[in-house]
């Protein structure tokens, strides 16, 4: 049994982005865009429409405020300034969630800020006290032992660890950070394997040949890049195949 | 027996506007920019944290996203996007206001959304659609006889109706178009003078002197003018002089 | 001997829209966006190298600021305000691109701004200023007889009239407005054709069927749609199998 | 003989920011805004107004893209984006000036691109290319020692030194952080002293006493503080008192 998640509703007024349709048929959880990396009302209205009328579980994509270089750029934000940030985001996609007969489930921070929250206690807490200032108890997904999951779980909110389809791990069970060589997978059939190991024996090769046990509740795919839909329905097949069921976290 | 409203939460960033922490000792109930035109998200949050210290309504002023205009330039919205960015923007401001133990109270339209939907029907339904979509029955804060007004009424949603402290009207109640020599009243006591007939007896004196019957459940204070706190305080005191009280509409 | 003018660079950040490698292949004009409406300073500086690579004629495509929106919501902006708006983005691009060895050559609104020139003078006149205030004598590429023909005339501008390759036109010269069935063509011989007559003989023919005499230096193609590169790539044959040049026009 | 710079043109839209009128009378340098932090076009079109009608020298103020913070907020940006939108900036004030008839007569990074450009090489760099594509020779603004000037100096360009009337420095010549007690003075006649001792004698008295050389070609003025005007009058009365020339930096 696993979840799931990709980011979805990312397009902004005449850009398109990603295969939502198509995606939204094989994740059980989405990250919709809150408008503040991508995804204008519209966008994140019709995507939560889609979410609801396929039963896919909606989780708050939150971001910087960063259009032109969409979320992927660290930013240094004084802790009030981010709690509030995503607070707004995460109300108004709840609100509009709600509107279309869904609610959000779950809270992932988004590109540059997932990733130093994964690191920045500061930003982390931030983060979380967002969270617990909207006054509803949502889980936090994010990278095991990162900041983020730290200080969620002081702060009683439960944390779902998630792994990553497409890139490959250090022994230590870190992600190979992106440039490395290698570092992204690309082949679906080798990604769908490694995908229903992970989930079936709850560990992944590492970079070095090594067996790394990998406890996560949800798998994250890649919707932005080429060959996100073919690789989301490999890794769907296999695990359907092999016997798990695909079915968003409790 | 009356409501007293004003723009509040209007700042941005660096930038300050207005005195809001004095009208908020003023007022009965405060439209909060959400966002688009006016109010990053810390101000937006500080500024329901006051309003809901203060015992002050906590309105949306929803508006067309331009802030370099400060939502002042009119605009030609698609009904669909104008009715998902009134949706996001009042679901962020009453979620953050939720964590301020608030919530948002009726929807006032700011600016040049609030002219557009006094005659425009297919953005003053957007704009009613957006709060029916939202699940809360919001009444709606507009001038009496517009667009909007029927839009809402149509729609089930409680109008109620404003009148303008510093403005002056024509003998049929319409307002006395800006640019126009005398259409914006500056002198307090004067001010104060009109607002109290117009509660206490429901008229106003006309441009041309004759009195108009003018039914408005709520006066606006325009709180972004040099000496607007000035007008404020001796709008009250002289409504309160006169036996009125001043309370956010039913 | 005629110009092909289509719009470029309007990707924005993680966005892309059109296939602008390809285009710039086919069209002698690249009506190059400036950031307002589409087009990250990247975008436009990458564009701009490839234009100055290829030999095409860059183009300021000025807009509304309305990322959201892609500039086609129409507004009214102050004239002070949008002379400054169309005089930034021009320096802004005219700038970026001789950083690249090219210079912007003309003047091209965009979407909303485009259409509202053609009936506002006050709108016409301010962008025709903005251009003036710049201090280089663009040319200006627009509508023929439209406010902002008229209004770069009487200011001393070479007024550049350009005709649409996949739009019907009225018996009197005028476009079929969109959304009206037939408004917008899509067979590429069919455009072709057209735009061929169009160019050797002066007029094309009406929806009506009557034969409308066009003057225009310069034929624009959309990017945008599905099939652009294929209709620009038939235009182009087409033309060029009739003797016709295709150079920028003088 | 010395130059005194200030940050002008921060407003934005409807909100106001700093005395722009009563600071031209007093400094020689002008740090216009160029609208990613701040400093709409209309805006910067009326303070290169007054810059020129003042014999005030122009300065882009080029910046991280960050309205909500101010360009206060720290940004990790590829060099390739950041040197395309400093000169997107530069163009865009330069030819803003252009108009009303002046130049940009040199850069200054603001905010946190300054303060990050003093020890990032790749970020200065990217400053650097950005100047240097745009084709004319500019010198930098800039604290002596910083990457920035390491980088514009090897590239050629001049560096002018600047010095702070309102922080106080360390033993090493290097500012004293904010937030540590004492690091922004506020006596308007203890600031003027420091400056006309900085001036005429090239030291300036560190936190602990001693006296340390500095070598500034030019001194900054906050203009966003309160009493930001008293204090540029009181360092202006105090050098013009000295016998110290008040010019733009050669």
């Amino acid at each position: 049994m696993v979840d799931l998640n990709a980011d979805l509703g990312e397009s902004y007024g005449a850009w398109r982005l990603g295969d939502d349709d198509a995606l939204l048929e094989l994740v059980t959880s989405a990250n919709i865009a809150c408008g503040f990396h991508a995804g204008d009302p519209l966008t994140i209205r019709q995507t939560c429409a889609r979410a609801v009328a396929g039963g896919v579980r909606i989780g708050a994509q939150v971001s910087y405020r960063d259009l032109a270089g969409f979320g992927r750029r660290e930013m240094v934000v004084p802790a009030a300034e981010l709690e509030a940030e995503v607070l707004y985001q995460l109300a108004a996609l709840d609100g509009v969630a709600r509107a279309e007969g869904g609610r959000v489930g779950y809270v992932k921070p988004h590109g540059a800020l997932y990733n130093r929250a994964v690191w920045d206690a500061g930003q982390a807490t931030a983060v979380v006290a967002a969270v617990r200032s909207y006054g509803r108890e949502l889980p936090v997904l994010t990278l095991p032992g990162s900041a983020l999951a730290v200080a969620a779980a002081d702060a009683g909110l439960e944390v779902v660890a998630e792994a990553f389809a497409d890139r490959a791990y250090n022994a230590d069970g870190t992600l190979v950070r992106r440039g490395v060589p290698g570092a992204v997978l690309t082949d679906p059939d080798a990604v769908a394997a490694r995908v229903t190991g992970l989930v079936t024996r709850g560990t992944i090769q590492a970079a070095d040949g090594s067996d790394v046990p990998v406890a996560a509740r949800s798998v994250c795919i890649h919707g932005d890049t080429p060959g996100a839909v073919r690789m989301a329905r490999a890794v769907r097949a296999a695990l359907t195949g092999a016997g798990v069921s695909l079915v968003p976290f409790a």
